[in-house]
């Protein structure tokens, strides 16, 4: 098991990282997470140095969000936490995939994963998997979306 | 098998995206490609309105090259075309998935995945997959990288 890691590893790692990515001036990569157990691509987001750091070293996906412009942990609302089992990068080490177990659903409308809709013949988005929970009920009436 | 489309109805979806990663100005979605048998990531990129609507009416998977500002068609190079099998769509709207059927690899280093290296327990990055072919022989001398 690579992760959670010690902090001198996940620094190593991070120097090897081109977070070429940039919203409001941070400098980000793309973070892909994939059930590691299913297979599912359950969501997209950016993550920033402080993000992978946490992921590495708490062994929970971490991700930046550019619209509260912070690091946020996945599941801290929900508890809904992504437990990273391995850590992908890519070729131009701009973008990373966690493979996670999931708890519950990735996305705040219930689904496990936030691709629950796919791209009908006549160009509708129909939603193609189950609710695995009830968001109201997980995220009441806060306004924030994770 | 809803791709390729009509040109009506790839107009619908892009209707209903959320094109608001943007780079040198440019309006974006994140595009990620999986393995439609496999269920591997195989590379992340972006893809903007023009690219949607050519990968929804052909039935290949297209992209915007940030580095040349211009479309690509994946594989126009190489061969190593991915046909799209089904396209989703995550709960924002801002980024898509299409499940394609990769010729060769999705690499341009010869790998059937972009991700082909793990973060091992020492924070290297260990390369976990097998060259699926020989990328000098496929793109010679060709700077471009895709």
């Amino acid at each position: 098991m690579s992760i959670p890691m010690d902090e001198e590893a996940a620094r190593r790692v991070i120097e090897r990282l081109n977070f070429r990515h940039e919203v409001n001036g941070e400098p980000l990569v793309v973070a892909v997470a994939q059930d590691a157990d299913e297979g599912k691509v359950l969501m997209v987001a950016y993550a920033n140095e402080e993000a992978v750091f946490k992921t590495l070293t708490t062994g929970k996906a971490h991700y930046w969000s550019t619209s509260r412009e912070e690091v946020w942990c996945k599941g801290e609302t929900s508890g809904h936490v992504q437990r990273v089992k391995e850590v992908r990068v890519d070729c131009d080490a701009d973008a990373i995939l966690y493979l996670v177990r999931q708890e519950g659903g990735a996305c705040h409308k219930g689904y496990r994963t936030c691709f629950y809709r796919r791209v009908s013949p006549d160009g509708d988005l129909e939603i193609v998997e189950e609710k695995v929970f009830d968001p109201e009920s997980v995220y009441g009436s806060k306004l924030e979306n994770r």
